[in-house]
């Protein structure tokens, strides 16, 4: 992508490559060759913005999508390019991972949507206002099997048979399931809760399972099941260090130089003296901050890449402008209007993310400032 | 503000009281009755949203506003309670933070923005592209005594004579220049800007001068000049410990609890183990994680307010959930489907960010995220 197509330098810029996109989903897709693939977009897809992956996935064949809410679910919907009558013939299913999120069957059996229950109490508040006439709400259910956050846990399940009154009013698709430690799926606690999983579901009424997320989609057949949610590997987000898959980057995020200046030694950049210049040097001020979501624990640490080659972030982060030291380029190389690269394809998330120290999906997802700012990408290499 | 008025609980919501912001605004007003009062709205007005805010600072009387960048300039404009050409008549005036930011003059000239000019190299921009005929773009110029940030350091201001060339194309209004120890305008560092900034501008184009924002606003007239540029102090953040000033919060956020369980001792909570319970106890599950903006780093550190007391938050930080340990309220007393408070008058925003180790608006500026779920609350006390 040459810089250059980036256009005027108001602020970081984010671009989401959707050739990248469609080449991790045929790697996700051939993972796992029987079972669906739900495409996981909550959170406006990780900060890339739903309005750009979505109609690209939905070309691809992708039928399953997962979002956090309703008007998550709504918002999707909205931007497929098929309206929702052609789009639920040709197969859409759209998941709500917060289940009711205290909303009403009303509020989703018309949309097509299928709320991830989260527990007993939803069930029950289906009971109690259910659809008219017989219909049952066509959901999936949560199945907490050890990460303690959503779903019915064994007490739960235990009300779950076949022929328990709480299905009066819903009809279940899906079982699904989520790994307490989702990047290591051999961990003796995830074999642990896969096992759970297999013992609850036998005695629940027949619908898919689904356990596997971006690594143990990775991790063999035995976690397949009928369906698999996916959202990292699409982004080309490693969340395994023991899973080595050719996974491309979607996302890349540059932002602009303001200002290229000289200062002596001993002089102060950035607030309250974050930094000391140690001799004399060229700092050069980039247009990206807190604001936009550079994680603040950056001050002092980490890089960004400038003219090919990587420059040291100096002094705190402010909330929408942060310094680098350039000292070590010819005098005249960087200028104002240069872009710089925060992650994306000369640094990868994971490296900026590492220095951070937060996971790549926190810096990833923190993006979602930037939707003024987002551009798709198409035929990049 | 009756918590019931956050309806369903699809997910975080951030209530802006615009009574406190009128509150605040009166209380900026008062300390600095001979300068004009500028409402810095960068950052989708740290978060809080523009179209929220904006038409409610206009109708207070305020009629300087600083953005970012050009587009947020644009978009301020679009949702002031008066169309552009009124605006202007009435005095707007729209000041661009970064600049030119890669534009020409013909960018800024028709929508009246002015930018804050960030060094050198933008002046010469000016005169390489000036205005059709004489006309000269106004603008603002950033000087910079001490931030190392943006704006013309010693070397270049001395090329800024009144005589000088470079005024060609350009119309200097005001002069400002950013405090390094914003927090603490009494530090030496602060008294030291503050003078070379009287000296630089003592020979330069005569133009209105500022240097306060939301501490030295509050630190004595000696730092007030002709225009003072106020954000956090609208909002009710303090932004220094020394100076005390009876702000009124105006964010508010709020998340609904998804489910509840009670689990036993030993049992873990959330990813990788990050909290294991300690003896049998009660798990809350709220929706909102760092894909909402909450800090990765409050793993295990802060609380949010439930029913009027707090409950720590417990394990780590996902994407879209966090989980409290509810074990010492009443059976029965947290349900899915109540709001707890993140921050707001119960538990202040100050509270949370010390727990999370992050400035107080690197907490309030990522609930940009939250643009859907922003609602204005009006008559709160």
């Amino acid at each position: 992508m040459p810089l250059d197509a980036l256009g005027t330098a108001y602020g970081p810029c984010l671009s989401v490559d959707l050739q990248a996109l469609a080449h991790n989903w045929q790697i996700v897709r051939a993972a796992c060759p029987d079972s669906s693939v739900g495409a996981v977009l909550k959170n406006d897809a990780y900060g890339l913005g739903v309005a750009l992956v979505a109609p690209r996935l939905w070309r691809l064949g992708c039928r399953d999508f997962w979002v956090s809410s309703l008007d998550e679910g709504l918002a999707l919907q909205a931007c497929l390019p098929v309206d929702a009558v052609d789009a639920r013939q040709q197969g859409l299913r759209v998941w709500v991972l917060n289940g009711l999120g205290g909303g009403q069957a009303q509020d989703f059996a018309p949309h097509g949507l299928l709320p991830a229950l989260t527990g007993a109490h939803e069930l029950a508040a289906l009971c109690r206002q259910p659809l008219p006439g017989d219909r049952r709400l066509p959901v999936a259910v949560h199945l907490d099997t050890g990460l303690t956050r959503v779903g019915f846990d064994s007490a739960g399940w235990a009300q779950l048979g076949a022929d328990s009154a709480l299905w009066r009013a819903a009809q279940p698709r899906l079982w699904l399931t989520h790994l307490g430690r989702f990047h290591d799926p051999e961990a003796p606690q995830c074999q642990q809760q896969r096992q759970r999983f297999v013992q609850w579901t036998a005695r629940l009424p027949a619908a898919a399972r689904s356990i596997a997320t971006s690594s143990s989609v990775f991790a063999g057949q035995k976690w397949h099941f009928e369906h698999v949610r996916v959202g990292s590997a699409l982004w080309g987000v490693p969340t395994s260090e023991r899973i080595q898959v050719p996974l491309r980057p979607v996302a890349r995020l540059h932002a602009p130089v303001l200002r290229v200046a000289d200062v002596a030694a001993g002089t102060e950049v950035g607030y309250a003296g974050g930094y000391i210049a140690p001799r004399d040097c060229r700092i050069a001020t980039v247009a990206m901050g807190y604001g936009d979501g550079l994680p603040f624990s950056l001050a002092n640490r980490g890089t960004m890449v400038l003219a090919g080659r990587s420059a040291p972030i100096v002094g705190g982060v402010a909330m929408g402008m942060v310094a680098l030291d350039v000292s070590d380029y010819a005098p005249g190389q960087v200028q104002p209007g240069m872009w710089a690269e925060v992650y994306g394809t000369q640094q990868p998330l994971t490296q900026l993310a590492a220095a951070a120290e937060v996971p790549p999906n926190v810096l990833l997802t923190l993006s979602a400032r930037l939707a003024p700012q987002r551009r798709a990408v198409d035929g990049a290499s």
